[in-house]
This record gives structure tokens, C-alpha cells and sequence, in this order.
């Protein structure tokens, strides 16, 4: 069995949508940010990174989304959600996801979390003020680079799908409109219609 | 045939001794920081993002350092550089090298890319500031997470390991001393002795 550690909302939700794709048996574990749990030490026997997604398996904990959601795939793979079997297909799978991680979720975090690189409150109010328009220059290439549709990697829904939208839907936090992106906001319209993607949030809304 | 688009000394390195531990063919191609040429035309229109590494490969580009890394042991698998076989340790391992891309390699960039997330000069100054205090928790915490070693997956060397290496390289941007880390500065002379990282580095270096 898998448990899922997650926050609602939070990128986390990539992984319980991909989980639900999969058809796997796993529980949820609600994580609550609200009283900082995600650092207390409970939390941090289990993820000493004090963060979320974290995956319990049989074997172990795994952390970090791009792992996480490459684990699901390759453990379902009945389930088609990453090409398994092509070494190029999967890194370029792999790299979308590495810039959402690194480059993307990073740009956003700026936006809240600005105290985990300054200690200025005038520093720290200028990244929050930066943040959007970095969100905006990471969602012109997003659409610029975007596939032929409809999904990520063209054809074929992955594990870069619910990432991919997990994210957009927190474009209005910098008050940025996904219209202005026709192909993400095409793309975000098509994910809110999959029942995988209805029931995660559903269930993380419910706790 | 693959080429390999990098800056001496930059995390492109990782993919470089990656490379030659694989026994791969490949060309290095100097991308020149100095004359801002990955931001140039040219160098666009291989890597949209203007960074390094880039790999091409006869069926296109990858970008992004962890898939790369996880390309090159898919693609030369008797060299064994990662657990192909087995979804939770190449998982385990694919975490490792996304805290390296999303955390640590973002924390070190606070030293020196600050223009990314803050346009005020004392904002910038304020994250050049914090960063040292940042890359040291980040070293912290990979000392304390670290294998019982030799290599970061234990027994195994892997993609970890040249990834770590590059990164733990800049500790000196920083002021810090690998000596702060026993573990990590023992995995940093144990690499320094390995060919294919001194080949990595006089090449870069003789460019």
C-alpha cells in the first residue's frame, strides 16, 4: 500500500491525480500546512525536507515530484503514463518536468516563500512583486514550446499533464489570467474535464 | 553522435563526466558566458531557455540536468550509472538529483543570478547575502541523509555522483568548506581520483 502525503492544492496534487490515472490502491495523509505540521517532528520522520509531496511505499519514502511521478508510472505501467521504452521520449518527459520543478515552482515560491533566500522584509517584498512577471515570462515559453496538443507530449497523457495543470491553477495567485495562454488554457479546460483530476480535488477539498 | 553544450565548471559538468563514465561518443561545444552567448541567436534556437547543459541527439535536444543525466544511463546501460531495473531505487536516486536541480543548485543561484527574482539592486544584494547560509543548510542536510557510502546510492557509483561533485565544487563561492561536511568531502576527493572526472575537467579547462 501508498500513502500519499500532501497538502491541498500544493504541487502534491500532481501526484494524487497521476496516482488516481495509474488505478492505484494508496491513502491519503493530510499534511496540514495551516499548523505547520509539515515541520513538526512527526513530519519530519518522514520527510526530513519538511515539505510535500512525500510517497510511502513498502520499501521506503520517495520525495520530490518529478521522482514521484516517474515512480508511478513505471510502477503502473499498464497505465500508459510515461513512454517507458524510449530513452529520448522519456527524458524530454522528464526534462518538462525538471523545469516545471526547478525553474517554474521556483519562480512561484518567490511569491510567498521569499524567506528562504532573504532575511530583508523590503527584499523579500521585492521578489513578491517580481514573482508574477517571472510566472508570466515561465508561461510564454510553456505556450511558445507547448506541443501540438492535446496533451504535453502530443498524443499521449502523462505524468507531465497533471503537473503541468497542477501548477496553472495557481496563475491567479499573481493574478495572471490563463487566457493569455490559449494552449495552457486550452490544456487546463481538458484536464478539469477527467474524472481523475475531479475526484483529487474533490477528496483534497473534502478533508 | 551527441554533443554536448556546456560552460567550464557550470552543472553541465555532470553531464560531461557522465558522458565519459558512460564511454559515450560525443563533441563538447563551449557555450561562452563571458559573451553572453547563451543568450545569442544561435544558441537559442538549441536551447530556448538560454542555460546549459543541452544535449543533442540525432532525434533532438534535452535540456534540464537530471534528464539528461537519467538519458545517458538509459542509453549506455552496461556502464550501470543508475538502478534501471528497479522503480524505487531509481526513484530514490531521481530524488537525490531533483533536490540537487530544485533546491540546491537554486539556493547557490541566489549568489550570483538574484536579477532572475528581484529587480532592486539591495534585494539582490540581500539574497547574495543569505545564500551562503542557505547552501550550508542544504549541505547540512545532505551530510546528515548521506549513504553509508562510498558512492550517494551506497555501493553504486551513479548519475548521483558527478552531479553532487559539480555542485559541491562551488562551495568555495560561497566561503564554505567541504571540510564542514565529512562525508561530502570525502565523496569529493574520492571523485577527484576518478579518470573520468579529471579528463572532465582539464577538457573544460583546456577550451
Amino acid at each position: 500500500m501508498l500513502t500519499l502525503y500532501y497538502y491541498p492544492g500544493s504541487c502534491a496534487r500532481a501526484s494524487h491525480i497521476a496516482l488516481r490515472e495509474a488505478g492505484a490502491d494508496f491513502d491519503l495523509q493530510l499534511v496540514d500546512f495551516a499548523s505547520a505540521e509539515q515541520h513538526a517532528h512527526a513530519y519530519r520522520q518522514i520527510n526530513p525536507k519538511g515539505r510535500v509531496p512525500a510517497l510511502a511505499t513498502p520499501r521506503g519514502i520517495i520525495t520530490e515530484s518529478p521522482a514521484i511521478l516517474a515512480f508511478i508510472a513505471q510502477s503502473y505501467p499498464a497505465a500508459g503514463l510515461a513512454p517507458l521504452d524510449d530513452a529520448f521520449e522519456f527524458a524530454r518527459l522528464q526534462a518538462f518536468n525538471n523545469y516545471l520543478c526547478s525553474t517554474v515552482h521556483v519562480a512561484h515560491a518567490h511569491i510567498r516563500r521569499g524567506e528562504r533566500w532573504a532575511d530583508d522584509e523590503a527584499a523579500i517584498a521585492e521578489m513578491k512583486r517580481k514573482a508574477p512577471q517571472v510566472m508570466h515570462e515561465c508561461y510564454s515559453f510553456l505556450e511558445e514550446t507547448f506541443s501540438d496538443g492535446p496533451w504535453v507530449m502530443g498524443d499521449s497523457y502523462s505524468i507531465a499533464d497533471p503537473y503541468l495543470f497542477t501548477i496553472t491553477t495557481w496563475l491567479p495567485l499573481h493574478r495572471i489570467e490563463s487566457t493569455d495562454f490559449p494552449k495552457i488554457h486550452d490544456h487546463l479546460q481538458r484536464m478539469l474535464q477527467r474524472p481523475a483530476v475531479q475526484t483529487a480535488i474533490a477528496m483534497e477539498q473534502a478533508d
